[in-house]
């Protein structure tokens, strides 16, 4: 059982966690704190790969004060030889009297070893204090422990009526600037932003993120220094992606998937043919597999009525964030999926509504798919 | 200027007055609270046209002690003599030293003249204190004095993809049972609940309130007993309704407007011929014209593609519900509104939202046009 006091540790642990979030991919976020006879006496968090973990930054703080203490972390303390010693073999050296893990790290170089160490050397080690929001802080991380795969996000904005584009394409601008901003701080959590040569070749998309379009409190966190660029996956099966494209002039890897390869692209842009199922269309499941293999956790989606319904009619969609404006575009105007025709209500592809927020004048809906 | 205690005392009069919000149209829902040297002495709220005012239950609880008394009312007291005596006048007579009203009463039966009417005999009157909640309790009846036409409220209910019906029509149900006793709640509010003969048709839709569909929060405060059926309009111009529906069956008036007045409905059925407009079509201003005649403060229209697109493509539409449901139907299904062909986004029609929340598991959204 965990006291009141333990929850309150542990929510600043996740706050700590939170703030590695747009740079430790592919590890997880994870935030620690180690308190020593109700008193705070080191904290820290993971902040990139290859850098040490939460828990040593926060053992170094408290010193010799670790003595006896309780550690707070928000994953399970790993228990292999990485880029970095074990963070179990750590907090026993350090002589913690008592660990307390969000959650069990599911990676399977890890799984419950990191809690057994402890307890093995003695420690009082136990796991499940506020899990939902350590879930939350790392959901691609996770997911792809848990299936080889990234946590994949399709991004819509649409009006309130459903629709996405005028009869004649005319699209600019649906949502408002806040909406914009909030797309940005998604592309800066992502690994990869997937999109498709139509969404691109309409409003010469870079879908880089860009710094100064990031809303303010995540400025303050981030700074432009450290950015990092998700890798943007193009899907273009007909070769019709050029050099001259915005895309390929701002910073930031490319993964151009094409008919047939090509050349002429710079040394940031990785050309592959893409991977076709026997029926003659793109594979999406290799790809999102071969993705997996890539260490990608979270892929976000922007692209257009085709590959987002052909997503989510295989069942490759986790989540769905819908910006709605409150606009009214008519019947007549472009819809947001394409899929199978359905003729019974039994047979809709069903969703659990998550979050419902405004952004500026905008909602923000978020929807997961129910496995 | 108002104090903190005058806000707190208005609070508990705008609670009263949404008590009555369900039966007294044609009426405004008003409530009245009496507060002499800090304490409550007397309370009450308007119920029932032709029954007493909110400020005569408050007199005559208070009795001597609101000699003196600040009297808290949400809305502006009457001067004039309707089916009850001027309550500007009651309120003099009980000798109260102060008024405050949350806002002046636009009807221009007294548009300032209550309190006016205060002031020539020597009382304290203001009006202006928290306004827009009183606002809020009114809405239907504050439109009709200020438009001569209902307030109009278009209910809808989609799939997250904007998407009413699958291609061949079925739609039963999208969204949830919450969804659909909060409908219940909104017909309960309105006056008057308009839709069209496919509608009916579709579902043999009776578009009545039972009682107990409401929510169970609605029930406690609304007894069975004194259930008021909004008036349910109907659009047949093809005069394909018939005495056989179930519509006709349940207790409530109606009003059938049809291509031509055939007999053979039930007395509570009133039959007319639809006011057309040059064009051929239905003469919708008229008919909210008309329908601001006969007193109907509140409009719920519960109508296809075609008369909610038709409405709004006019401007007669104020308030917009969907219920969304976190489902997909893909484009292939049928849409929300049937509109004019736009060209450019500029001309797209713009609302505000006003509200989003979770109602059961879908989500309830609310936009106000723009005026």
């Amino acid at each position: 059982m965990f006291s009141k006091e333990d929850a309150s540790w542990m929510a600043r642990a996740l706050t700590l966690a939170g703030r590695g979030r747009f740079t430790t991919s592919p590890n997880p976020a994870v935030g620690c704190v180690i308190v020593h006879e109700g008193e705070l006496v080191g904290e820290g968090h993971h902040q990139k790969a290859g850098e040490p973990h939460a828990e040593v930054f926060a053992l170094r703080q408290a010193g010799p004060r670790a003595r006896g203490a309780t550690a707070y972390v928000t994953l399970e303390p790993c228990s292999h030889h990485g880029r970095t010693p074990p963070c179990a073999q750590g907090l026993i050296d350090a002589g913690v009297a008592r660990v307390v893990a969000a959650m069990v790290d599911p990676n399977p170089r890890v799984a419950g070893r990191g809690l057994a160490m402890l307890q093995a050397a003695g420690i009082r080690a136990e796991a499940g204090l506020m899990t939902a929001a350590a879930e939350a802080v790392n959901v691609g991380f996770l997911h792809r422990m848990r299936t080889g795969r990234p946590f994949v996000t399709v991004k819509l904005a649409a009006s309130l009526d459903g629709r996405t584009a005028l009869a004649n394409g005319e699209s600019k601008w649906i949502t408002g600037s806040e909406a914009r901003r909030d797309v940005q701080r998604h592309r800066a959590l992502s690994c990869a932003v997937l999109s498709g040569a139509d969404t691109v070749l309409a409003d010469d998309a870079a879908l880089n993120v860009r710094w100064h379009e990031l809303p303010a409190s995540v400025r303050e966190q981030y700074p432009e220094a450290g950015l990092r660029q998700p890798l943007r996956i193009l899907i273009d099966s007909r070769n019709r992606l050029h050099p001259g494209l915005r895309l390929f002039a701002v910073p930031g890897p490319v993964l151009l998937l094409r008919g047939r390869v090509s050349g002429g692209f710079g040394p940031q842009v990785e050309e592959c043919v893409l991977p076709l199922a026997d029926n003659g269309k793109l594979d999406l499941p290799l790809l999102l597999d071969e993705l997996g293999r890539r260490q990608l956790n979270q892929l976000w989606v922007e692209a257009g009525a085709t590959l987002c319904g052909a997503l989510l009619g295989q069942g490759l969609v986790d989540e769905l964030v819908l910006y709605q404006a409150p606009k009214l575009m008519g019947s007549g105007a472009r819809g947001l999926f394409e899929l199978p025709e359905l003729t019974a209500m039994d047979a809709v592809p069903r969703l659990e509504w998550r979050d419902c927020r405004r952004v500026g004048g905008d909602l923000k809906l978020t929807a997961r798919v129910i496995n």
